[in-house]
């Protein structure tokens, strides 16, 4: 029996936090249940339930509804946060596509300890449900989709991303919706239909290579804004470009910006929309990484907050469920008919079959108990790899703290080169994305972003560890 | 027991003769079997032969090695050829999107009658096998391949499309392919990485009016080229152009050019090449429709006559089998570093199982199969359609006579307005193609384009018996 003291919770919790400072339990791993400690440590439910309370108030632990309670990340941890970036005030031409080439090449080859490409892992996806739903669909009615489907896309998907669209705060009707080839296409319709060659696009620094490369091949120019690593960019940087420059987009991520993580308040998304407006300038809004989110509620996109009025949404699956099936969509406003336009001319239509397993796949729900548990993994991955970072790297490299997406961001002394530690890393058999190719005018030189997007094994984090190593001998 | 006489022979070949006059046996119809007929007729099966050779000998039939004998087509029968296109000698800049799209819904609209939609129903191209096989590597693969694929395409695929090249006359490597979404973003591919906004690019007239749609939405102009129904373009105007004008490229059909039908001779194909090699001018083909051909051989597409050396090669297996899996392919040559970084832009990379599906398809040699059997169906489809036209439409149309494809070019008097046709065969529930959507200048308003891309039945007849009695009530 159980001796009852009114101390007896506050040695339970002490006990927890020694086997977290002393690596027992690592950041991310989930407690016993509070019903499986109290038989452990022969303490009374309520005992147990009062212990796991105080570590969630002190930050130790963190509950998840339905699922119990997890050692927190040490992302709030020992290393600072990488710093506001100052990119010059001008407009850059971009010209990263030879970087982009090889940084994809190697990024895809499997011989590598793979940090270098920001797609969650098939081994992770688990798109086996989906799979065959497809092998269904291609057998029962593989001939009524052998023709084009109609250039917005099929009309079943489009309705269950409307769906989803509403859930997130965005009233929508299926004829808004418009299918891509990915994220990718989405982007460059809408860049395509608002702006053209010499134009100036402003956006996020650091901000995603495959952005800076679309940029690059249509002709634009990319004015970066600085970013910080929590609340993303500076509002008032692009207020002073706009009364000053003209400028034909802004083009931002929704949430968890990559290689950054950051996501901007809803009350600075409001703010950035009115200033948007008054200019007349459109946004373009990019949420590949939304469904993954680590607190409790989707974080808004800025076409929530303004219902759509000037603002282009674009997203796609391939982050979250199946990049190898290229879909994705754009929702663009009052813009959606020469979006249209460019569709026909570019691609025509999406193909049928993927398009339409992948609307009865959302229809059944699986997509969201999909979603809960890849957030997970998600987020544990990024805990290991935070603390596997604070145990090897020079210890005052900084870190980014994302509350969503897969990728971390690092930032170490000025004068590191991670041009040099890439090539060295390359040859030790490991891939990551140097800070460069995240740059029009390729800075960031001294910053890499680290991937987490693989299941978490001993390769794994063996690999970061001799990448810090290697990070300590080049700045020795 | 026969009465065997000298005449026999001539007595039967005289009653087929009747049977096609009168229509019971219509053109493009398969005949009985020689055994069959020499049953059914009660004489021996070498004067079934006598009769079925006299009638190949004087043309009312025509021989299939393994297939028997058809009814001679009466495309080569009473009705003119359209005349040579003599389009303004000027470029002219594209403004026909609004047309396409209206034409595109309603050519989508499967309460119509099918004349208008330039893609074989999937009744007749019966994806069955393929869609198993897409079933079954979505079911035991689903996995290995849900991750973006290689930027260029599938290596699989790559490999088997550089197979038939070589059987057509082209001698290519795997790296030379690069996987599209459709021939529409190959040549958006193309045009894209070889010339911008301003340009000039020199097409045939008529030509296909999604190439004229992307050349509007990439801001080139189109310059018209005089156009003969079989002979293809009028190389003369082509070179007085390159002589005097900028042009920076120039946008064939390899054979079979959609809405005309024309295929241009090897030694023209050879002397154009050589024109526009001496101006530095790349041509860009679409060789869609070359496996849709009538002979006995394959025609060649020009980069089998230059080796690729000037030529940007496009094509797909929408209009042969799998409009609803949207796989095209483009080889650039010299520019395919260019159309690499273009199609990362533009679409990342396409979809990975639909491509592995064809691939092992293709590795099969079902498609070849598959090939035979379509072949003849649309050859039989088009002469049909031919003998419907010559029975219903006024005597003066001209009709196009191609020996490749699917469609039919029809040219009425030039006081005839084929837009007044398609409002009120709308109101019939007929759909076809009005001839302006072919031309940048929005020629051909007298011309139509028939599709007989779907199988052959008493309500295609009907609806081109009706249209021709509209197009007769409406030039009365």
């Amino acid at each position: 029996m159980e001796t009852h003291t009114p101390y007896r919770y506050k040695q339970l919790s002490d006990l927890i936090v020694g086997m977290i400072a002393n690596g027992t339990l690592a950041p991310g791993t989930r407690l016993p249940s509070v019903r499986a400690i109290s038989e452990q440590q022969r303490v009374s439910i309520s005992t147990a339930l009062q212990a796991y309370r105080l570590l969630e108030d002190s930050g130790v632990l963190v509950s998840r509804p339905q699922s119990g309670f997890y050692v927190a990340t040490t992302r709030r941890g020992t290393l600072a946060l990488p710093s506001t970036s100052r990119p010059p005030v001008k407009a850059s031409t971009v010209s990263i596509s030879g970087a982009v080439a090889t940084l994809l090449e190697h990024a895809s080859n499997s011989a590598l300890v793979p940090l270098g490409c920001a797609v969650p892992d098939a081994t992770l996806l688990q798109s086996k449900r989906l799979d065959h739903v497809l092998a269904r669909t291609a057998r029962q009615y593989g001939m009524r989709y052998n023709a084009y489907c109609a250039p917005q896309g099929e009309l079943r998907l489009r309705q269950e991303i409307a769906k989803r669209a509403m859930r997130a705060g965005h009233a929508l009707s299926p004829e808004d919706v418009l299918i891509t080839s990915g994220c990718t296409e989405a982007l460059t319709l809408a860049l395509s239909a608002i702006a053209k060659r010499g134009d100036t696009i402003a956006v996020e620094s650091p901000t995603y290579f495959g952005l800076l490369h679309t940029l690059e091949v249509l002709g634009m120019k990319a004015f970066e804004l600085p970013t910080d690593p929590t609340r993303g960019i500076d509002i008032s940087v692009l207020s002073r470009l706009l009364d000053t420059k003209p400028v034909a987009a802004c083009v931002l991520s929704s949430n968890f910006n990559n290689p950054l993580g950051s996501a901007m308040a809803e009350i600075d998304k409001k703010l950035l929309l009115k200033l948007l407006k008054r200019h007349d300038v459109p946004l373009i809004e990019d949420d590949v990484y939304g469904d993954i989110y680590f607190s409790s509620d989707r974080p808004k996109p800025f076409i929530a907050l303004d219902g759509g009025e000037n603002t282009i949404y674009c997203s796609s699956f391939s982050k979250s469920l199946a990049p190898g099936y290229r879909i994705g969509w754009i929702m663009a406003g009052l813009h959606a008919q020469k979006v249209l336009e460019h569709k026909l001319a570019f691609s025509l239509c999406s193909p049928s079959l993927p398009q339409v397993a992948l609307a009865e796949f959302l229809a059944s729900g699986a997509y969201d108990t999909h979603l809960r548990r890849i957030r997970r993994i998600l987020d544990e991955n990024l805990a290991r790899m935070t603390h596997a970072i604070e145990a090897s790297f020079p210890g005052d490299t900084k870190v980014s703290r994302p509350s969503g997406g897969f990728v971390l961001w690092l930032e170490l002394p000025k004068r590191f080169d991670s041009r040099a530690l890439f090539d060295e890393a390359l040859k030790q058999g490991i891939c990551f994305a140097p800070g460069d190719v995240f740059s029009a005018s390729r800075r960031f030189r001294n910053c890499l972003r680290l991937s987490a997007a693989y299941e978490w094994n001993g390769r794994i984090e063996d690999g970061i560890r001799r990448l810090g190593r290697l990070a300590n001998t080049l700045l020795a």
